[in-house]
């Protein structure tokens, strides 16, 4: 483990219990099936980033009250769902090390189960009565699922740019950890200046956060990522470093690369040289670059704030996405 | 067509084409792809029927104001959503006589989309701003899913009982109806008996039309029904008239229908054996007559409004739900 991960988790072991806590008591399905389904990817090692992101900017508007643990359940339910679907949608099959929800109960129960998570994180919005938190939320769903569409659509085409890549991930990744920024500061009563720092401080986490992941898929061991290595690209889902590489690269090492796209079953050897040629043609090097000026602009949105506890752990969880795996 | 499916239509004719135009002005993608998959079936000949309550509800209330419209399309959208997700969970092929939208798209886009009226839905409501039917709203969707799933699980199971089936049916399609209701005289501030009364209409109501809409699939033609008849029976879905039947065979027919579920590629003669049996055991007319006494107890729940066209309309789609296809 990283020093920062150590240094991380000791800050914030008291929110992080509350956060685990708040996900058992707050699922209350009504059988038993949905509770296992559920807990199945809820309680399988997820590092809470969307629910502490919400309470800590919550409290670095001064929150003094009790609802935000109960309502940071929401991002984290609502993550949870996303990934129950998009499973189904990528026809994954291992996620954190496990073997996806759907290869276990079947795509029919994790379809509704992904439903019931949805739902409840409504209701539970809708019980602590934030009524701009409530709109906050049901907008992110509406983006989530639009930039998993978009995605879908754009898989195995080569003209896929990088202006579309970053509409996508940010429909998919970015508005939830930025809306539970912004949930934070709302429920704070925070001053709009202060709402917008946090809004835009999750915003650009979400980028350099889903940049991080996308490499990963390049630069990892499956035994770390605990899932397939190149399982992107298996699915044809082109992501920056291969975006990037793909527009720089020469005609015949192009040609290279879009031939071992296309074969869904490509060889280890064959996805060892074309993660040469994304090296090659700076693909790897571009994504890193952005992803650091991505945390760097978290980073400086946040400035407004003095100095606290709470604003040191907002800024060492953004260095953190950077160390994170790679 | 019915004389009394002709008057229902002349006398909601306003109030339909109103729906049509929210619908078409609400869904609101940001993708032509989505529009194309939710409308292929958003627009497909749907009824309206939960829309056209929701308004009615606030209208018998004293409703004045103009967010009703917008409003009572999240009830269509919720419905087209859940009938989206059921039908890859159910693998079904047709659907108002035209092929479902995952024969068209494929599962992963049509998850989404489903996901993506979901989320619509909530956030039409907390665009009101209507906090008591946000909550409402929210609910209904937990209830929805989990009903579906708790069908899903006692697919084939020989002893689901006439109680379980009640519980199923509330929650995949009697809550939808109620919240509709409920969410009518909310809106207009209505004295709590009058919402409850409403509530009580739509929960009955909700029973009389699953029950009416169980019966069809022994009872109808394909040509008429709109989609494959015995289908649910194929899928080992047991519902009123065959658990009834069963409960009252002998030992030789029950097995004999046992058999032949259990076998899902009967054959058309054998599903003609089978439906006599329904007849004979009295699980056709037990369902006719349980579907009648629903219908009785949801026009007796609105018994306390006064007189009106509005109150006509209520009653009169009661009894439609009787006649509609059998």
């Amino acid at each position: 483990m990283t020093d920062l991960k150590h240094k991380i988790l000791a800050m914030a072991k008291d929110d992080l219990e509350a956060i685990e806590e708040a996900l058992l008591l707050n699922l209350k399905p009504h059988l038993d099936l949905v509770a296992q389904v559920a807990g199945h990817l809820l309680f399988s090692g997820g590092k809470r980033l969307r629910p502490l992101l919400m309470i800590l900017s919550a409290r670095i508007c001064g929150y003094k009250m009790h609802d935000d643990k109960k309502l940071s359940t929401v991002f984290e339910y609502l993550h949870t769902a996303s990934l129950l679907h998009d499973d189904i949608v990528d026809g994954a099959s291992i996620r954190r090390g496990r073997p996806v929800a759907h290869s276990i109960w079947g795509n029919p129960t994790v379809v509704l189960v992904g439903d019931f998570l949805l739902a409840r994180s409504l209701s539970i919005a809708a019980e602590t009565g934030f009524i701009n938190a409530i709109k906050i939320i049901a907008k992110i769903t509406e983006n989530m699922s639009q930039g998993e569409i978009q995605q879908l659509m754009k898989k195995g085409d080569f003209d896929f740019s990088e202006k579309e890549y970053m509409e996508v991930i940010r429909r998919k990744t970015s508005v939830l950890i930025q809306g539970a920024c912004s949930v934070g500061a709302l429920i704070a009563n925070a001053p709009k200046k202060k709402e917008t720092a946090l809004s835009e401080y999750g915003l650009n986490l979400g980028y350099a956060f889903q940049m991080a992941d996308d490499l990963l898929d390049y630069t990892s061991d499956t035994d770390v990522l605990g899932k397939e290595v190149g399982a992107d690209l298996k699915e044809g889902k082109l992501t920056l470093p291969v975006i990037f590489a793909l527009n720089n690269a020469d005609s015949k090492d192009r040609s290279f690369m879009e031939k071992v796209i296309k074969n869904k079953d490509f060889s280890v050897h064959n996805f060892k040289a074309l993660v040469e040629l994304l090296v090659k043609y700076g693909g790897i090097q571009y994504t890193k670059k952005m992803a650091v000026k991505y945390v760097d602009r978290a980073k400086e949105a946040i400035y407004l704030f003095k100095n606290s506890e709470t604003k040191e752990l907002l800024l060492d969880v953004a260095d953190y996405v950077l160390v994170r795996r790679f």
